[in-house]
């Protein structure tokens, strides 16, 4: 694909993007505020830009004159990028530019971090825990009658040195017609030992070579969103993915609220099927996707919070929430996945991600294993972003881990026009701090229904910093913009008005979704302050800062250190590895080694309990303000907002 | 219990018995012919005999008058030994004792050899593959809020020293609401891995201390017949048996029946769901009768012949019948025998032994290991005499082994009267060589109802030991009595009349009985024998001779040996264990090194197809006499014959 040069005036600033980029989509990246309320879709034609040099596709609207298409103008959210590009975006005055440029630095986004399947491949771990292998074996005849099983186990050692082979029942009652039907020539599926020395159980045998097709589920069982994808267990590719809401959400959005359901009656038995249920319709979906027969999935892979593990596996969990808050295990045995209640073939392996208390489950453990962090020398902060935040520090030598509750803010809870990352949500966002008009940018760019948690920071960051929201997160009552108002008490920032959103109502932001932002990310930055400070470490000690969550597809981080959400460092820092549950889930499936290291792992991962950590309270309560009640922690921030307000004073 | 001898005039005769022992059966030990067709039950009168010292209780009757009661008459059926006794059994001339001295030697009986509990505690192997083992767990509290599982192996590590603990899913359900409920003071049913560096499951949680209360049950799935035992894993003790007949039976006789059977529509489906049945009717009973609750079973462990191992376990057995006779497997997985439709709680462990080839299976590999002859030192032979006869040659180097089609007679089938060694069969047998006067002994000193496998074996041998059948099988059409008889065109003996009989009519034995008891002691013999030749051996080379079945209490060896059955060998060297598949299920239930020891023992046992063998249909051929065409293999009843011939040359 090719790439092109896109140069801003009158800003100055240049980015590089692909071919068939959105040219607002490119803005954003370069830190250049264009008005744009609809979202992208092409509806509000506000996002007018002049093109000075250089091709585009698209971007004619009849909100542009004739005249003005021939001076150049397109919208800039329906120009498509097909050469290198001067645009000009029209602004009032000189002064504009200036404050734009001190507004707004170009974006530091940590956009997803991919497994690197050749690194894996590489250091010889791709070693899937379910592997397929073909074998053609001699015929029996007289003189040579042993036992079909028998015979398998001896070419599979003699030819392939696999060695200590158990069957299951079900091969074993399929062996002797498959044999005869296929030639004796037949793929068998072995799941591999955790460790070395244990059995090797033969789970299936096909007739013929199916060893091209081998395929592996992982599932991220979230307290709010169920994620799956099938992998192609020969390639490593993801061929399918979908989430779907948790089923279980009807009877609690938290898990406390979940495990106060599973102690009431039936309770348990009705969570524990609703969860199936919710991973059953999620499964159904992406092998449909996919184009894998359910014969051909070998192992299914399950990564969840302590809570709804136990709830999937349908353990009573009412100790979690009781002091000392004991799980009921930190492992769990591997088990067929029709067993309890998946639809999938008998054969296929059920894995379930370990737990390390009762508030550090197996999806973290699961992004500490899949991100690769137990195993790299690299000082790590590893921060799962979701309705409880969890916070791993280590590295291959040492662990420690704590959680503390963010509440959904991030996941779109308790926010008015909040909603997960789906298409629809604000996710990228930016202000003209003159006219206080928006740049919304939502996934699929369409007209904006909501706004997610990688649109919320970036809102509210963009108002922080051009002085609407203060530091209390209250909105500047002073301004003169329609956009802040006052509506039944509370004071709102209108996003985007009706007739541009994606819904029969303005979408806006108020000062309770502001306060609840706060809360959380006052909790996240606190949680790891505190866990820093047990261990004897600050932020400049560390070598890398892994953060995990549902956000959509990347994280502004200067944006996320701006509200205080995460210490402010180095931006090459930082990595975003999205679903942290999910990559873990699909990093075990490819690779048994992970398997193998699990456990050791687990028992590495010291827990501390912020609640019973003095400091806690204290650094809580410090950081419930935007960024913080002490500015100096970030200088990055202090110093841009230091220039703006020079350059405000000048212009004024 | 007191022993009192009882001396036996005129023949001169002595044998020890326990107090309370009937007349007769002192008598058959002793070698001593008293005419009684009525199996014991007091109805036939026939056997009166003359106390001429000492006491007994009983033995009154109406067939006998007064004077004879004066005189010390009694019926030896009813007779209970009190005392030391002087008996006479009235003959009618000197000729009768020497007759009877020549045709009776005191038998020489292979009683059941009953494990030596002792013997197994001594050496250290009493270790059953399921054990409970009682812990009581400090509670959790802040700053130790392990997971309960880990909790819990924590302490079995550093108190029991348990290791490589794996949990069932299905007990992890139940730990925390038992450990919260139970005080933290539990026991846990640990099955063992077979290596020992294998994996240890935990299968079942119970409160309190529950270690005095561990149970297995031992199965015998037998073509005919289902023995089941409950078995004691403290003390070892057997605590309730039952038989059953095979639900099977309906469908077919012998295997290859079944295995025809199985192949029609859903026959396989059927067989299975029969045997299922049947064994949870035979589970029933010994569950009832034992008086152990079903939570306290803990494993059950099954043998069966290669044929019902499979249709048990679902698993086609249509290609053990199909040259060259492939079975699916050797060893089989251990599964949850509440997968299988054993009604027996999810936690209960179900072991199958393996087999060694389509016609030697898990009922001879589990004689060959709880009979001790896989480790014994002495070169054993080793025969299981059922519908297939089973030969195992060999000791702790080496063992070959080979099947046979014996038919049915020992069980009952192919013999007009014929039945199993239960209540109302015919066990014993003698004859008057002049009267031609029965004596019957049946099981439960009834009415005679029919005849079991030792039952004919005697009455065949003792028929023959006094000229009522010839070599060939066929009465002596000469002999004036009317319990010889030709029926239907067949020459039959009555046994026993109908007057005295348990049934409705004469229980005779006819020729068509006596031929195919000569084909199936015609076929064992000849394994054995072309066994013995294929590695080099004789009868004299072996130590000890173990046979197993189910014929009775007892075997009488010299009989077996008269009518070709056994090879003429020393009656010391050999032992008769009774079911050798059950007492193989009891064992390796109390012993986990047996579980240890089988995967190697049964790659150690060479298979002979004794069809393909050249020399068998030659051996077989010459066996089909009584005892056999070559009279000088038994020398001892050679020599018995001919002092029977010279007795009667002169009498006559």
């Amino acid at each position: 694909m090719s790439k092109y040069k896109i140069h801003f005036l009158p800003h100055e600033r240049e980015v590089s993007v692909n071919e068939g980029e959105v040219l607002i989509a490119a803005a954003m990246d370069a830190g250049v505020h264009i008005n744009a309320s609809c979202g992208g879709e092409g509806v509000c034609g506000k996002c007018r830009v002049i093109i000075e040099r250089g091709e585009v596709e698209g971007g004619l609207s009849e909100f542009l004159s004739p005249e003005d298409i021939e001076k150049g103008y397109r919208l800039a959210c329906q120009a498509h990028v097909k050469s290198d590009i001067v645009v000009r975006i029209p602004t009032e005055s000189a002064i504009d530019t200036r404050v734009l440029n001190v507004a707004y630095s170009p974006r530091k986004t940590a956009r997803i971090h991919q497994t690197d399947l050749n690194e894996i491949k590489e250091k010889g771990l791709f070693v899937p825990p379910v592997e397929k292998v073909f074998v053609k074996l001699s015929e029996p005849v007289h003189g040579d009658n042993i036992a079909d099983v028998t015979r398998l186990i001896n070419q599979l050692r003699m030819e392939k040195e696999e060695h200590r082979l158990e069957f299951d029942l079900s091969v074993i009652r399929k062996i002797p017609d498959i044999l005869r039907d296929a030639g004796f020539a037949v793929t068998v599926t072995i799941a591999r030992a955790v460790r070395e020395e244990g059995k090797n159980r033969v789970i299936n045998i096909q007739p013929g070579d199916t060893t091209g097709r081998n395929f592996a589920i992982a599932i991220d069982i979230g307290t709010t969103t169920v994620f799956g994808e099938v992998i192609d267990l020969k390639t490593g590719a993801a061929l399918a993915g979908h989430g779907d809401f948790n089923g279980q959400i009807s009877f609690g959005e938290d898990v406390i609220s979940r495990i106060v359901f599973s102690e009431k009656g039936e309770g348990l038995v009705l969570l524990h099927e609703k969860i199936v249920s919710t991973i059953n319709h999620v499964i159904g979906r992406i092998i449909k996707e996919s184009g894998v027969a359910p014969d051909e999935i070998s192992t299914i892979t399950f990564a969840g919070n302590t809570t709804m593990t136990q709830l999937f596996l349908a353990v009573n969990p009412r100790y979690i929430r009781r002091a000392p808050y004991v799980p009921a295990a930190n492992l769990y045995p591997p088990f067929s996945a029709s067993e309890i209640g998946i639809d999938l073939p008998d054969h296929v392996i059920a894995l379930v991600y370990p737990q390390v208390s009762s508030y550090v489950g197996g999806d973290i453990v699961a992004g500490v294993m899949g991100s690769g962090m137990y195993h790299d020398q690299e000082l790590t902060l590893y921060i799962d972003i979701g309705t409880n935040a969890e916070i791993v520090i280590g590295n291959n030598e040492w662990l420690v881990c704590a959680a503390c509750s963010a509440g959904p803010a991030f996941e779109g809870g308790g926010i008015k026009f909040g909603m997960r990352a789906a298409r629809g949500a604000i996710e990228d966002f930016s202000i003209d701090p003159q006219t206080l008009e928006p740049m919304n940018i939502t996934i699929g760019r369409v007209r904006p229904m909501g706004i997610c948690g990688s649109g919320l920071i970036t809102a509210v960051a963009a108002m922080m910093e051009v002085g609407i929201i203060d530091s209390r997160g209250k909105f500047n009552r002073d301004l003169d913009t329609p956009r802040l108002r006052e509506h039944e008490g509370v004071w709102e920032y209108v996003l985007a008005w009706e007739n541009v959103s994606g819904i029969d109502r303005d979408v806006v932001l108020t000062e309770i979704d502001i306060d609840n932002l706060i809360r959380a990310k006052g909790a996240i930055y606190s949680g790891c302050m505190t866990l820093l400070a047990e261990v004897g470490l600050t932020i400049h000690d560390l070598d890398r800062i892994i953060i995990a969550g549902g956000f959509g597809s990347y994280i502004d981080l200067e944006k996320s250190m701006a509200i205080g959400l995460l210490p402010e460092t180095e931006a090459e820092k930082v990595i975003f590895i999205g679903n942290g549950s999910l990559m873990g889930a699909r990093m075990s499936s490819l690779s048994n080694h992970i398997r193998r290291d699990v456990g050791n792992t687990i028992s590495r991962m010291t827990n501390f309990e912020l609640s019973e950590t003095k400091s806690f309270m204290d650094n809580y309560i410090a950081a419930l303000f935007l960024p913080h009640t002490d500015l100096n922690l970030f200088p990055r921030l202090k110093a841009r907002m230091e220039a703006m307000r020079e350059v405000r004073g000048k212009g004024s």
